[in-house]
């Protein structure tokens, strides 16, 4: 194998697969990038245990300045390669594989030699089918996940719950997280598609996977299923995950449709306003904030004995039904209102005692985040 | 006390007195920033077992737009107190102590009561007489600081090794750290005073104190100093720091001045070279990069067993005397590079196994940097 290329446009590659690399894993081949070039350009591989990662850069990328002399394989060590692609003097730099799997990399007078591992010993990435396939743009998948992913629970000791579960059917796509203390739910119609499937992807892949593609409004990607991973697709980038084993609980039921109290706020305004009454919250053991509703106003209350207490008077666009007090972890309200964005929301309210939920103040239906209160008598 | 004025700029004062306070001390009052006021403006103290930082806000000051009701003293625990400031709603904010050290907090809507401590425990700072005193440009003692202290020693097993030793003496204000392995030494003229001082300055309190004022080319700054005690002072912020006890190490007889080969280089080539070679030095045990010096080139040599190894033939503008191979921590280098800026600098070398020192190309005398090499045989 030798390529003489662009070094930034490879260390963008490169930037994209170490998303996937961890130095932590059991097994050390993991800790290394695969590298692998063919007349028709350079793949890039990264994986863990989770998720892997395959980039695609093309010959003809004029950018890139692809001098392909030789192609072939080989595995370096991600951490260490991308330190010495970082520092190297010139703009483009040559790879060569030469004996013994070792690697010269040059770049104007400095001349690397590293010891790479054989890149038949990487561990084949899943091969997935292309039936059961949806396609979805990139944004949209995006916010879906930014909408739900924070509900997911962290800890292990049910492992269902730190996955979002997604499921097709009747042309409409569901998701839904909960750690059982909160739940977020986002629907979203596909109208092209007469597939279903019904699947746990770890929260922890979703991160990564926003993460890896941009926000761009063109993008389309492919998603393919099979029974144990998914494959998120667009034209230069491959993102697998694993899918979690097991029945996702029915959540359907655990989102309530009748409410006494309902109140109508504009997020920005009263996220500032939990976020300062978390403070003292988050100085008392409890974590616990008090909304009161009544018809004088309504006042949201902190309180820490050792530190000292806060009250403020809420900004609100309408108030309807019942007066009520209830107390709830005010982390959780302020991880659903950011995922409102600026907007206006309807919370709203059975008992102290019952479950309570947001949704936009328009489009209701669609998108619906659940909270539930915390007992204080 | 009571007081009404712009919520940024008092953000702007807790944070400059906010590096004198730690939350990790053995004196629960120290955790807390002293706020005083007086008809005159705000005093704002922050404190910990190594320095002080008071600041003054002048009442007319117009961006502050001071309303001071009532004069007083209070305290109160400072990460928690700047949480709330910065969360508060509006521009201006009121701070009212009530009854029983107890704070009132209001700003817009959100009121918040917070309990402080009685301004009459907090510790007195050091009297410091105007006696002993002379007067530096800010940005000449940041300079200073910058270019001597990253030699001070980490390790407590030589505490006066901690500090940067600084003497006045005809007229020749003299900076010098040392860990044992490197020395870091300048010279600047101080035509204005027939004082003369010995002292030793910790190195974390330096550092503090070049981080507290900015670069401002016009700003002057006075040091006094007692016994145990030095003082900073611009107009509005006085900057305290315990002195180091004990006789520092006479450095002088540790910088040679009979050399056998030198060789003059352009920082920045230099430094990238560095950085490179130590990426594999990092990875070895020893952490050693080699120097060869010779009539037909100056090559720089990085070796590490199990990852790899580098070689790079290096740029210089001129080298006289015999050839030489030398070893040597290259962080040691990176950062006596770092400390020179974007110049050209002479090194010169006595043998593979005594000490080495970097100097400017110009103003040879007034600055400079000692290296000990590694013997490797």
């Amino acid at each position: 194998m030798k390529l003489t290329m662009n070094r930034n446009l490879f260390i963008q590659e490169l930037q994209k697969v170490q998303r996937a690399i961890s130095s932590k894993t059991t097994m050390p081949i993991l800790t290394g990038v695969k590298i692998e070039l063919s007349q028709k350009g350079l793949t890039l591989t990264g994986s863990n245990a989770d998720i892997s990662i395959e980039t695609f850069l093309n010959v003809e990328n004029e950018q890139a300045q692809m001098q392909i002399e030789k192609t072939g394989a080989i595995i370096l060590q991600a951490r260490f390669f991308s330190e010495v692609m970082r520092r190297l003097p010139e703009d483009d730099f040559t790879l060569e594989v030469v004996e013994n799997n070792q690697v010269a990399i040059t770049s104007g007078k400095a001349n690397f030699m590293v010891n790479g591992l054989d890149a038949d010993d990487y561990p084949h990435l899943p091969v997935i089918e292309t039936a059961n396939q949806i396609q979805i743009p990139v944004h949209v998948l995006n916010k879906l996940i930014s909408e739900t992913v924070f509900s997911v629970s962290q800890h292990e000791s049910r492992p269902i719950l730190t996955g979002v579960h997604f499921v097709l059917k009747n042309q409409v796509l569901l998701a839904v997280a909960t750690d059982s203390h909160r739940l977020s739910q986002r629907k979203i119609p596909l109208e092209n598609t007469d597939d279903q499937f019904d699947i746990v992807i770890p929260g922890k892949s979703l991160i990564e996977l926003s993460r890896s593609y941009g926000d761009d409004e063109e993008a389309v990607i492919s998603i393919r299923m099979m029974d144990n991973q998914v494959l998120f697709e667009t034209q230069n980038m491959k993102f697998y995950s694993r899918l979690l084993e097991g029945t996702y609980p029915d959540t359907d039921r655990l989102i309530p449709t009748n409410f006494n109290t309902t109140i109508e706020f504009e997020v920005k305004k009263l996220l500032a306003a939990i976020d300062r009454a978390s403070l003292l919250s988050h100085e008392g053991r409890n974590n616990i904030v008090r909304l009161h509703i009544a018809d004088d106003g309504v006042i949201l209350y902190g309180n820490s004995p050792e530190i000292g207490k806060v009250e403020e008077s809420l900004s609100y666009t309408q108030v309807t039904g019942e007066p009520l007090d209830i107390s709830f972890n005010p982390d959780y309200m302020k991880a659903a209102l950011r995922a409102f964005g600026d907007t206006s929301i309807h919370i709203h309210f059975i008992s102290a005692i019952r479950p309570f939920i947001l949704e936009p103040s328009e489009g209701q239906g669609e998108f619906v985040q659940l909270i539930t209160p915390v007992r204080t008598n």
